[in-house]
């Protein structure tokens, strides 16, 4: 692990200089995922794209670039997983078996089990071992061609927790990693009330969090008898004021108020949309606000599918994501998160692609500079002999290729059994 | 490839020796699944197990054994695949957009798709290719941890082709491999109905398989409209009287007899089995035919999953399996069919488990040799670190482990992506 990330620390480092490369020979995937363009090469400086098309009519360059032969292979943008909780520690595995014996969340909770006890983990976790389990699960997600990984606190629940979280997803090494404060994820024991936890978050650890400038972005968990919508709206407002990017837990038991107040802020994204009104699913036809679904969750928790087809057919920007995490959908597996929005969303296999780039780069803001492959835009692309129909197909199987970063081949050597 | 098949090779002409290994220092995982059995020893000649119990009272062997510290982990019966379709050539991953765009399964086959393209496939394919690509995906159960691995011919629909299949799984090395001749997997262009093709396998091809011994088995896809009841107890009864075991696609799509005829013919299993009448349920109760689930299959086909639940309590057998072949389930993750078998079957992790490898054991007629760690069994066994929970339930994710074929580690290097 150590010299792995030694060699992504280095490789970052080279960043630095000016550094051109010229990728040819490769069939470039269409940005609407319909079709393959033949024979094209992409000059990139700095691991960004610098010119695209014919390699005739290739540009001059000041320096000579390095020559990349992609062999004729197809490439296409890599993947942006754009909702996840993959910094945890402990393991809720023991209570899927007890869920699926009929136990309810309530009994399990007063077990001492549920999201309190990966509270209490995470808690009392030391960062090191944090960030040796949370690289683990990064590295299986760069195994499956992710570039860019959202990662959200939240299980911490106290200020130094929440820190240590946001601070370890900082040292991980090989995606780029973009982190939500998700403080608002459940109510810790320490308070007696939902606003009462909001109003102390505002107060004491946003100019924290602004000071360390951990993250820009901001998330909340908006359930009836959770925090509730008119809460969720001051506190996202005063995170607003301070610069934040908002996007929110909403409407994945009910109809919460989550998705109304996701559009009413401008937030970047709502994410599970189960439960959605027509008016809803209409609104998201006319707003930016991302709808990110996460149907491994859905899976897991045995509950409906979001409206997919519903909110693209209205015109709605679709993303996609596993929602890794302990306790709802404990998996990492992309493949079967785009083969249950075929299987049972309705979505069609360049809908998948596309929401598992370019707009899962809009859910996460980052769309100037990821998400497709166009000039001006980081050289994060997959490349593959496998045929598209492959992806999204095949549970629990990447198909082969390889994954480069700002145009850098990503390798890792790592103990993982599969 | 060549350098491992060839250590495997070697590996296996070691066995002709008496091999002594002494295996202390592990958990036991009791053959409920319910417990785990601290600081055991277990003692193994030529990958058999001699004796297993408590170090301190260790046998006398002739020979000194070699010792094997197993670190205080965790250790079980390995996995067995009992219904598999693993060779094939060509890839459906194209239909399956189309299915989900709403194209029938009829339509899909006018324009020259469904089984039969994969029979055209893999009747052109040369058994050099067939053999690498199987390997790959053989290599991929292992990596899984499965020692035993049941392949079924049936892509061939012809002499030559259907010879070639089975030949090809016995030149596959990693897992042991357990063939079955499916002739009867659907109509061939050649033949104009399914009673006139069934009469030419009893007379043309079945003394052939009796003489090449490639294999004891025989399948048969019995529905409505294909190969019917009657034809197929003929059918079925010829194999019988030639020494063969049976196991029969059963009540997939409907109540199409093949359970009852499954339990008449006393076959080893009925696979499928989603539409059951509660006699049927009840007789398999009081039966010795192993039902043989494949919940993979069900997601793919979207349709019902089968009673597992009802089953187990009027006291069948049930074993799971992937069902792994290129049109229906096109998948090989054994983590995604437990845990479908725990979400959408009611089945408890122990019932997963034993679905897996004794039961699995039993589909097979294996049952005496292997499927759970005993006196005269073969040692095959997985070794972790893991959780027991942590077994089916993270989709995409075996946990890491160590798998042991007759006592020896299986190391596979290959270029998979995962």
């Amino acid at each position: 692990m150590t010299i792995q990330m030694t060699l992504y620390f280095f490789s970052f480092s080279l960043d630095l200089m000016a550094r051109l490369q010229l990728f040819y020979n490769f069939q470039l995937v269409q940005n609407d995922f319909n079709g393959l363009i033949p024979a094209q090469a992409m000059l990139a400086e700095s691991g960004r794209i610098l010119w695209m098309g014919s390699l005739k009519n290739q540009p001059r360059t000041k320096g000579k670039p390095t020559r990349v032969n992609l062999k004729n292979q197809k490439i296409f943008p890599s993947f942006i997983e754009c909702h996840t909780h993959t910094i945890f520690a402990g393991s809720r595995a023991d209570e899927f078996e007890l869920r699926n014996a009929g136990m309810t969340y309530s009994e399990i909770a007063k077990r001492g089990g549920g999201i309190l006890s990966t509270v209490r983990e995470t808690r009392k976790s030391p960062l090191k071992n944090l960030l040796k389990i949370s690289q683990d699960r990064v590295n299986r997600f760069l195994r499956q061609g992710v570039s860019t990984l959202e990662i959200k606190s939240g299980y911490g629940l106290d200020l130094p927790s929440e820190i240590k979280m946001l601070e370890v997803a900082r040292k991980l090494s090989g995606p780029r990693i973009v982190t939500t404060y998700l403080g608002a994820h459940a109510k810790p024991v320490e308070f007696k009330n939902f606003d009462e936890y909001l109003k102390d978050i505002v107060q004491n650890t946003l100019p924290v969090l602004k000071k360390k400038k951990l993250t820009n972005r901001v998330d909340i968990f908006v359930e009836k008898n959770f925090f509730e919508k008119s809460a969720a709206q001051k506190y996202l407002s005063a995170f607003q004021k301070q610069g934040f990017d908002v996007t929110i837990h909403a409407n994945q038991l009910s109809q919460s108020g989550g998705a109304e107040l996701a559009m009413e802020l401008k937030a970047r994204s709502a994410d599970h949309v189960i439960h959605l009104s027509p008016e809803a699913i209409s609104n998201f036809g006319k707003s930016k606000v991302v709808t990110v679904l996460l149907p491994a969750a859905d899976l897991y928790m045995k509950c409906d599918y979001p409206p997919a087809r519903k909110l693209i057919d209205a015109g709605a920007t679709v993303a996609l994501a596993t929602d890794f995490n302990p306790g709802t959908s404990p998996t990492q597996d992309l493949m079967l998160v785009g083969l249950l929005a075929r299987l049972k969303m309705g979505m069609t296999l360049p809908e998948v692609f596309k929401a598992y780039t370019i707009n899962a780069a809009r859910a996460l803001g980052i769309e100037s500079e990821e998400g497709s492959l166009e000039v001006g835009k980081s050289a994060n692309f997959i490349c593959t002999d496998a045929d598209l129909n492959d992806f999204f197909y095949s549970a629990g199987t990447m198909p082969q290729h390889r994954l480069f970063i700002a145009g850098k081949e990503i390798k890792i050597k790592d103990k993982l059994s599969r």
